[in-house]
Parts: structure tokens; C-alpha cells; sequence
């Protein structure tokens, strides 16, 4: 069995009244609407109406919640605005003290996705909550836990998700053939049924398997005539299909330059054939050279994406979107934003978190990932000139700032077939959060904490001010003991977890720090990689000196004396002393703050928490030492504050 | 299709005559030996005579083999030191420019042994030659390979094999079972015709799988009558099994420390359980903490084998033998020889090499380890006082200097199912020569070396010359790019493969180099963690003291600082770099010994063998340059002579 999360509400009949207009066209969107607000256990005694309007400007997926008392009425102008608006009355009717709904909600972002990157042999990659619920030996599963998940993302309105691994290998390679079509279709209307958009991870090189074709070359016209026949064969038996995200001369994966031709003319291609079923085609933009020479100062990785992709701004057809993600490297706890973001005006973009705590402490440390989302979000990109003028990264992946046909935002999700979804029982505030989020990117990192919490663990007022108290902590924990100053990547290669100060230093990623007795970091500043002088002014200018960029990311920009003042007086290595055994005291915090919620919320959840923080106790432990160790042993400064260095 | 190696010389018949008195009475070995002879295409017009003499002093595994021209005469007491001859004649016969052979040989060990980590599912641990052939999805394959193989092992006069892993576990360990007892059998008769005995590794926990049982303490009667009632069944099915080789103990192995019992006691149970059968129990000694905090200074696993052993001699019973590795750590390409041998001497004991070159380049780096070999088996351990008296490693495990019951010499085998057997070529000549050392240690590694080349290669000058530059080269080319001064584990953990300067440091291994900005090395002496102490004098006082530790083996006892003085005049740090430098330089050398050959031997060893040459080439830059920077780096000390460092 498993948990409902949020949605633990379920009761034979609460025999409420539910009429409205909407109950005239039934379909199934309306009719699982329906079912939700019977089967709710907080909900009773209640008349509630479900209206399709006439009101055009509440959008496909917007919604108006009126009412008080036992009368309320939820109105959208689309079926789908109205079952995200019957979950969202659900939640607000739960959270609210007395009963008075009045909202009227249109989501910020055109598309709202959770990437999977399930396997179809049941693994996860960068999965740590169980295995696959989607895919079990090589094979679709539709059950029960399918549904309850369509109804979780339904609950918080995100419209699309991608089932599975952008690395599409094996049995994964026949999701777009005949063998799982059906499945697929399945799959596919049961997510429809809830709003959310299914769609499909691709391989770029499909077409070289067909012996008649043998080439992916975007330009061939075998390779087109054989995309339009296979996306024809697609729709015909999966007609509600998104599209496909791709993921294409990418870490061994093949794409367009293995034929000599850029991103444009790859994705443009498989965007040209799907048009006429009205798919999109999601292009990631995670390229880069992944066989560096670590003895090679110039190459920069941070610069791969943008300097791929900067340049074939407008030559993307519009039914492309980049995903690009938040920061220039891979998802760690510290990086600065991308600065594609706000360069390329005539290009759809949207942006991928990942939610998935893959150098977060992969759910066994706690991270709620929602306030970093935010500072990203709110990062000014200075689109239209050095005054901030609807030019946030918000505002360019939500369509604002250039006006894209298509953009918004996705997490690689954080789910799996463990008990409570998430591993860590408090990471899915990450899931809920970055749901919220993306909906409503004006929502507070507190506002959303709040609201997940009462939903998930009741109204006990401890019981929220604790773990709170935690999630708003547990980020910056979690930065502090890592590597410093935005450096990143002091992690064991290949799984990413656990302190390891060299274990990316002499290998062919692309993410070397450079430590020496003396020094840390490279120079990405005019002078060094000129990574700083892609960001628009004023950003390039202040990356440009260590005393203009913020300290945070000091390290991610230049090459650094450890003895280097920060603004708090402190040098650089007695800050990193500082932080990495604050670090690991916020933990014992966190520890305690959890602890005292024994006997009043769920025994099972309180020890399956109980047991994560037993491990992040010890594990935050090892990296503060391992970290300041490996300082220490390099520079030989002592810890100001007499502290124990091994 | 798999290479012959040195036996490449089959014909359908040379027409040679073998007669003898020990054609009368043939069996299964003296039938083999026949087959040898008349299939030998470089027997011809040949008069052999077999004979079977009285000579007991020829034990059942010495010969004489005398002759010249066209007759020759091969003598043994018994067949299987008959059969030792026929193949040690061939070899001779082929070897000796005038055709006349003189030698009277028996074997200085008793047990001359190979280990295969080779599990069920067909996978090798630390196996760089492909799969098993003897195991392939769980279940016993018994074919002409395993045939030829039985003839390799024969023809170097091997006299044990163990075909399991000592990590017993899954499949494996049905290998005592009635499922698989029948095919055993098999084996071991396969084996025996050619006078090879059959081990098996054992899982010391199995009769906690036996719920009448469920316990595995050697003290408790229902155990010992457990594995009587085993020993019985197994030995009805399986006459001719050598015995049991036991990991216990050991990196999450079960054994009597479960139940609060020592290793004698361990041991003994089983000793006793298969004595009547007149089988040995060869025990393990790598029992060490493999959970240590690196934080921990004084735990040393340097000493646990002498902690854990030394005070329990005597207390062994007589067919137990302990098997101890070379080293205190893990077969590292340099490390001082185990202070347990000649520390027991009422203790049957048997050095444990590894030719599978798990922490020397894997067989894709040429790494002639037999001068290495002789190195240890020519310490002196001052068993008997000051004065050197019969009492070398050699001595000691041959049994000479205690007069040891069982005794002898082992090695992780580098074989596989590749069609070379050993990934490398040239890896080929550590299996010949472990098995010609065991033989006769008195043999260098020099003589090994001719004597596998031109059976392996033939007789050309340059051939010879040039490959025995390279064998003899390779091993201290290795060691120059390695980890420095003995120091050992700057390698990717799990694989040990590759530099990795900090692979080991923040670990649980016990491998630690503490290198600081100053400093390498942990004190390993009487200050220290008392290691050096174990040895006899006068090790025990040299080994205290820099000025007095052999230079090799410098950094693995004292701590150092980078600016120390070696004695040719050159600085710790100047001698890394020079060295590294050097080792690269090595491999270029060998490489072009190697190109040098074209057209003189055989086209497809000289291109796999090209192959393998130029990951080398590349991959020892990699060691160079990760180590070089590594200390670079941690001491900012430039390279005197100027060159690169990154």
C-alpha cells in the first residue's frame, strides 16, 4: 500500500449536492471532478454547483471558486479549468477558517510538467523513492496508483507529464511502436481524464534502425517521411499525446550534429512532422562536451548551452520549446541561472528543475527545493535593458517578457513506487511545491510550505511551525556543509551523493574547482572563460570582479585566495570552516524540531522522518569533515575557533 | 575460438613411439600423457619411454627426464609427477638447442594453487579476461576448453585449483549440493587426470540456512555434525576433492566471530569435519575492519592479520593451512611483505599472490609481476635470528623453515573465456610464470620470461629480446606511475582502476595517505601505530626509522615531509615527479619494443597487444599527470626540471 499524500480524504459517500451546467455534458473530466468532491471525507452537507461558463478570459485551465457557508460554486470555461478548480476547492475549503472561498485562478504558465525518467525495466534513474509505478519488466502497469497520481497532479494543475527516461534505451525504444501503442493510449486518457497531457521521452536516432532509412539526418527526406509516417501511426492510436521531449547530442545520445547539422534543424525537423496532430516537441538544451580534457582551461562547460543554442534564436519552429535548465551546469545546490534566459526572444523556452534530489541529498536528506526555485525565478535577467521591465526569469519561462507561444516550467520529478512516493516523507513538499509553483509562480516559498503541510500532516499548530521551521531551513543546511561558495561538484561521481572534494577534479566532465594550496576556482570572468560576459549588463559587469559578485556564487566565478575578506570579515577558508560545521548543527535542529512532533502526527510518517534524520545526522557529519578537512589538509590554516580539522 | 598459449603445438600424429613400464598400467593421467606426446608436433622420430620407478624419492610429483637425440626417457614415481614430466619434457625439448635434456626436478611447494573469483552467473571478480568458463548462468560448463585448461595448469605443474570465488554466495553455493555434486565430480576427475586437484570456496554460514540448525558456530555440536553429515555427502559424490578454500570474516563474510569464536576455532571445526576424507581447509587471513572511520588514527589494517592470527599458532589443527596475501593491505603494487610469515611456526601457512592484475592495470597495462613475486619470496624474515638461516618467505612457505605439513603458493588467476585467456597477451606470462616460480622458486624471473616467450612466441632474436625488455620494464614502469614510495590506494575505489589521489582517504577501507600541504604518510612505527614492531629484528629497528626504510617502501611507514631528502640527493616531491615522468616515458618505450615486432609473430597477438598499448600509453599520461598535480597542486612546488604540471 501506499499513502495518499495530500489527497488522504477518501470516503465512501459524503452525500453532498453537486449541480451546475457541467453535469449536463458530462465526460469523464467532469465526472472524475464529480467523484472527487463526493468521495472527500472534509466535504459534507455541501450544495455545489460546477458551471461551464461563457468566460473565455478564465482560459482552458483557469477557474473561479465562489461560496461560504455549505454553498459554494466552481466555475471554469473549460473542463479542465474545472477539475483543477474542484481539487483547489477541496484544498481551500480544508485550509480555510471560515469557509470563505473567493479566488479566480489562471495558471501563470502555459505548460506545468513532471519529467520521468522512469525505465521500462522498472528502474529510475536518478530515482530515489523505489521503482518505476509506470513501467514494471518491460511492460505498462495501470492501476490503481496510476490513477491516484493522475489525481496528484491534477490536484496542484499540472497539465503534462513526460513517462519516461530521457535516456530512452532498450524496451523504452518501443513506446512509439505498435507493442505499446495501445498501453500508451490507455495511459494517456486516463491522464487526459484529469487534465494533464501525456507525453513521450524520444530517440533522436529512431529512424536508424529502419534498415530502408539507416540515417536520423534531419535533413534527409527519408528521416522526414519516416517521422511523418511514425507521428501518423502515433495519433491514430494516441490521439491525446503531447508530444516528445528530447534529449539529442546529449551524453552519448545521438542528435543532429552526428549528421553536421545544428539544434534547429534537429528539432525542427521532428517539429515539422508532428504539427499536424498539433504536438509539440520539448528540445532539451543540456549539450555539452562531455569528454573534456580536465587539463583544458578554456573550455567551459558553463558556456555549453548557451553557446549551442544563442545564435539559432528565431530558427526554431514555434511549435518547439527549449528546456533549458535553471543553472549552466547540473543541478546543484548553488549555481548561477542560466543566462540563455532573456537572450533569445524569438525561441520558446521553459525551465527544468529537478525535484528529484539527485546532488540535494537524494530524499535522504531533507530539502525543500522550493525557495531556490524562487530565487531563480525572481533572478532579473535585464532582458530589455539594465531597468528590470517584466524581464524576471519568471516572466521570460511564463511567455511574459517576449510573448512565447509556448513556454513554462518542469521538474524531474522526485516520485517513485515507495510507500509515501517520495522517499523522504517531507520531499513531497518539493512535489507539491514546484506543482504550486508553477501554477502560481507569486506564491511564497512559506505560503506553499504552509499549505502542503496542513493538507498533508492536519492543523496541529506545532505540527506546522516545526516543519516549517524545517523545510525553510533545510536548503541552506544543506548548501552550507556542501562545497562552497557556489563551486559545486565536491560529490562521489556517478551517484552523486556523499562528500568527495576531488571526485570531479580529474575527470572529463567539464567541473573542476582547481584547489590548490593557495587558490580555489577558475577564472569564468572577461579574462578567464568569458562566461560573466554572456549575462546582460548590469550582470556581466558585476560577475566581471569577485567584489561585485555575490558571495554565494563568489567560487562558481573566480579563482579565489583563501584568505580573501568576504563582506561579513571573515576570510574565505574560515568561512568555509564556519559554514560547514553550521551545517551540520542545523541538522541536529532539524532532528530535534522533528522529534517533537511525536504523538501528533502519523506514527509511520514520524519514523520513516525519524530514520532519514538518524542518517543526515552522521551523513551531514561526514561531509562538514571531509570538506573542511580537505581544506585544511590543503592549506594548513587552522580553524579560527579551535575546532577539530582531521 | 580461444589461443593454445604455450601448448600451441597440436597435431593429428607425429608417429613418435612411447613405451615404458607405465603403459601397463594405464589410467586416465598416463593416458593423458600419452595423448601430450603423440600430439606434439614437435616430437618426431621420437623413442619416449615412460616409466613408473622406485624411486620414491621423486615423491608423487617429481620426475627426471633424461635423453638426447631420439631417445629419451621420462621418469616419475607416480603419474602424476610422470605427467608433470611429459609436459616439462615438451617444453624442454622445444627449449634446448641441442636436443639434450638432463633434469631432475620436484616441486618446492606443496600446494601450488590457482583461486578463480569466478561466480555462477559466469561474472569473474576482478576478472579483466571476460567470463567464466567454468560457470555460465549458474550452472557448470565442461567442455574442450575446460580440457585445455586442465593441460595449461598441468603443464606448469599446478597441483590445485579452487573454480569458485571465495565471496560465496547466491547459486554458489549449491556447488556442495546434491544439484550440483554430480557435475563437480566431473570436474574434479577432468582435473585429476591431468594431477590437479579440485577446491571449492565454501560459504561459512551455510548451515545457518538449515533450520534445524541455524547457527554457524564451530563450537556447536548440531554445526559440526552439520557439516560432517556435508562432508560425507559430498565426499561420497566427490572422491577426489582437494578441499575448501574459506573467506570468514572478511568484508561482510559470516564466520566464528558471529558467535564470539576466534579463527581457530573456525577453522578447526571444519578441519575436523573433513579429516577423514583426508581433505584441507585452507583458511583466508584477510580478516580486517573494512568499516574504520578515516578519522580514526591509531586502528591500523596494516596489522590486522598479524592481530587477528599471530596468537593463535599452534592452536590450528594440522589440515588447516592459512593463506595470506603477500602484503599487509591488498596486493597494491608495492607493500611490505606480511609480517605473519615466520611469526607461526606451528601454523601451516601459504602465500596468496594475485596474478589477475586488479590494482596493477587490469591486463590492459603490461605488468610482468614475477620480479615482484621474487622480491617477496626472498625476504628474509629472521625467523631464526639475525643471521639469515633458511628462513626467507620462500623457505617459509615452501615449509623448510618449520617443516610445515602443508604449505605452498597461490594466486588469484587472471584466465577468462577471452580467446586469449587473459585479456593481455602478455598477462599470459604471469599465469606461466606463477605456476613455474611455485614449481621452483629458485628460478628468475628473467629465465621465466625467456622460456615463456619463445614457447609462447618462438625462437626469433628479436622477438625475445624485445619482449623480455618489456616484461621486464613493466612492472617498475607501473610502480613509477603509481601511487609513490609504497604509499599505495590513489585509485578509483570499487574498480582500482585509474588515478584517483583521494579515492581512498575519506573511506572505510583503512587506506589512508593523510597527505597535507607538507606532509604524506601515516607513522606506522613504534611512535606510530606500532606496525613495524611485528617484524623481527633487525625490520623491526630499520623499518623505525626513515633513514632506515628501504626508500620503496618509505611513505607506507613514516610520515614525511615533501622536502625530505631521498639518498640520491633528490626531494620526496622532485622524486614524484621524476618518476612519473619516467613511468610514461616507459610505456613509450615499450610500445615501439612492441611495434617493433610486426611480421614476426602471429598478426592478431600483435594487434591486440598494439591495442592494449595504446590505452597504456594514454592512461599512464592520465596516472602521470593526475598524480603529478595531485602533489602539485597540495604543495605548489615546482617541477625543477620545468615541466608541465596542471
Amino acid at each position: 500500500m501506499y499513502t495518499k499524500l495530500w489527497l488522504d480524504y477518501y470516503t465512501e459517500e459524503n452525500g453532498i449536492s453537486v449541480s451546475g451546467n457541467a453535469l449536463e455534458q458530462s465526460g469523464s473530466i467532469v465526472d472524475n471532478a464529480i467523484l472527487e468532491l463526493r468521495h472527500c471525507k472534509y466535504l459534507k452537507d455541501l450544495n455545489v454547483i460546477l458551471n461551464l461558463s461563457e468566460d473565455s478570459d478564465l482560459g482552458d485551465e483557469g477557474y473561479r471558486i465562489t461560496g461560504a457557508g455549505k454553498d459554494y460554486t466552481i466555475e471554469a470555461h473549460k473542463e479542465q479549468g474545472l477539475i483543477y478548480g474542484v481539487f483547489r476547492f477541496i484544498a481551500l475549503y480544508r485550509l480555510s477558517a471560515d469557509k470563505t472561498v473567493d479566488v479566480r485562478e489562471i495558471p501563470a504558465s502555459r505548460l506545468r510538467m513532471l519529467n520521468h525518467w522512469d525505465n521500462m525495466d522498472g528502474s529510475i534513474e536518478r530515482g530515489y523513492s523505489g521503482n518505476s509505478f509506470f513501467f514494471v519488466n518491460n511492460d505498462i502497469v495501470i492501476d490503481e496508483r496510476t490513477r491516484d497520481y493522475a489525481r496528484i497532479l491534477c490536484s496542484l494543475g499540472y497539465n503534462g507529464v513526460v513517462i519516461n527516461n530521457v535516456n530512452v534505451k532498450a524496451e523504452a525504444c518501443n513506446l512509439i511502436n505498435e507493442k505499446f501503442l495501445g498501453k500508451v493510449n490507455e495511459l494517456a486518457k486516463l491522464f487526459a481524464s484529469y487534465g494533464v497531457k501525456l507525453f513521450l521521452s524520444l530517440n533522436y536516432a529512431a529512424p536508424v534502425e529502419d534498415r530502408t532509412v539507416n540515417s536520423a539526418d534531419p535533413l534527409d527526406p527519408k528521416v522526414i517521411s519516416w517521422w511523418e509516417k511514425k507521428f501518423d501511426e502515433v495519433y491514430a492510436k494516441v490521439p491525446e499525446l503531447g508530444g516528445f521531449l528530447v534529449k539529442a547530442d546529449s551524453e552519448g545520445r545521438p542528435g543532429p550534429f552526428t549528421y553536421g547539422r545544428n539544434q534547429a534543424e534537429g528539432a525542427n525537423m521532428l517539429a515539422g512532422a508532428i504539427s499536424k496532430h498539433g504536438g509539440i516537441i520539448i528540445w532539451r538544451c543540456f549539450v555539452y562536451n562531455c569528454q573534456q580534457d580536465w587539463r583544458d582551461l578554456k573550455t567551459d562547460r558553463a558556456r555549453s548551452a548557451y553557446d549551442y543554442f544563442h545564435n539559432l534564436d528565431g530558427e526554431f519552429a514555434d511549435n518547439v520549446i527549449l528546456q533549458i535548465k535553471n543553472g549552466p551546469m547540473d543541478f546543484q545546490v548553488r549555481e548561477p541561472v542560466t543566462p540563455l534566459f532573456g537572450k533569445m526572444p524569438k525561441t520558446n523556452q521553459m525551465i527544468e528543475f529537478q525535484i528529484a534530489q539527485e546532488y540535494t541529498g537524494q530524499q535522504r536528506h531533507v530539502c525543500y527545493l522550493i525557495p531556490w526555485f524562487k530565487e531563480v525565478l525572481s533572478f532579473e535577467t535585464y532582458a530589455k535593458g539594465e531597468k528590470p521591465d517584466g524581464s524576471t526569469v519568471k516572466d521570460v519561462v511564463t511567455g511574459q517578457t517576449f510573448g512565447y507561444k509556448y513556454s513554462g516550467m518542469c521538474a524531474v520529478t522526485n516520485t517513485g513506487n515507495d510507500e509515501n512516493w517520495t522517499g523522504h516523507d517531507l520531499a513531497a513538499a518539493n512535489l507539491y511545491g514546484f506543482g504550486r509553483l508553477s501554477f502560481n509562480p507569486e506564491l511564497t516559498a512559506e505560503e506553499i510550505a504552509e499549505e502542503w503541510i496542513k493538507l498533508t500532516f492536519g492543523d496541529d499548530d506545532l505540527v506546522l511551525s516545526n516543519i516549517r521551521k524545517i523545510l525553510m531551513m533545510s536548503w541552506p543546511a544543506y548548501e552550507k556543509y556542501n562545497a562552497p561558495l557556489g563551486i559545486g561538484w565536491m560529490v562521489n561521481p556517478n551517484y552523486h551523493y556523499g562528500p568527495n572534494p576531488d571526485g570531479y577534479e580529474y575527470d572529463r566532465w567539464g567541473t573542476y574547482h582547481k584547489a590548490t594550496a593557495k587558490t580555489i576556482g577558475l577564472e569564468r570572468n572577461s579574462d578567464g572563460t568569458g562566461y560573466s560576459t554572456l549575462y546582460n549588463e548590469p550582470w556581466a559587469s558585476l560577475y566581471e570582479k569577485p567584489e561585485t559578485t555575490p558571495e554565494e556564487l563568489l567560487l562558481f566565478f573566480h579563482k579565489m585566495p583563501y584568505d580573501y575578506k568576504l563582506k561579513t570579515g571573515e576570510t574565505i577558508i574560515q568561512h568555509i570552516y564556519d559554514t560547514h560545521f553550521e551545517g551540520a548543527e542545523d541538522v541536529e535542529v532539524m532532528a530535534s524540531l522533528w522529534r517533537e512532533l511525536e504523538g501528533r502526527i502519523d506514527t509511520s510518517a514520524l519514523e520513516r522522518v525519524n530514520a532519514r534524520f538518524e542518517h543526515q545526522l552522521s551523513h551531514s557529519k561526514e561531509w562538514r569533515d571531509v570538506i573542511n578537512s580537505y581544506f585544511y589538509r590543503k592549506t594548513l590554516i587552522e580553524d579560527e575557533k579551535g575546532r577539530e580539522l582531521y
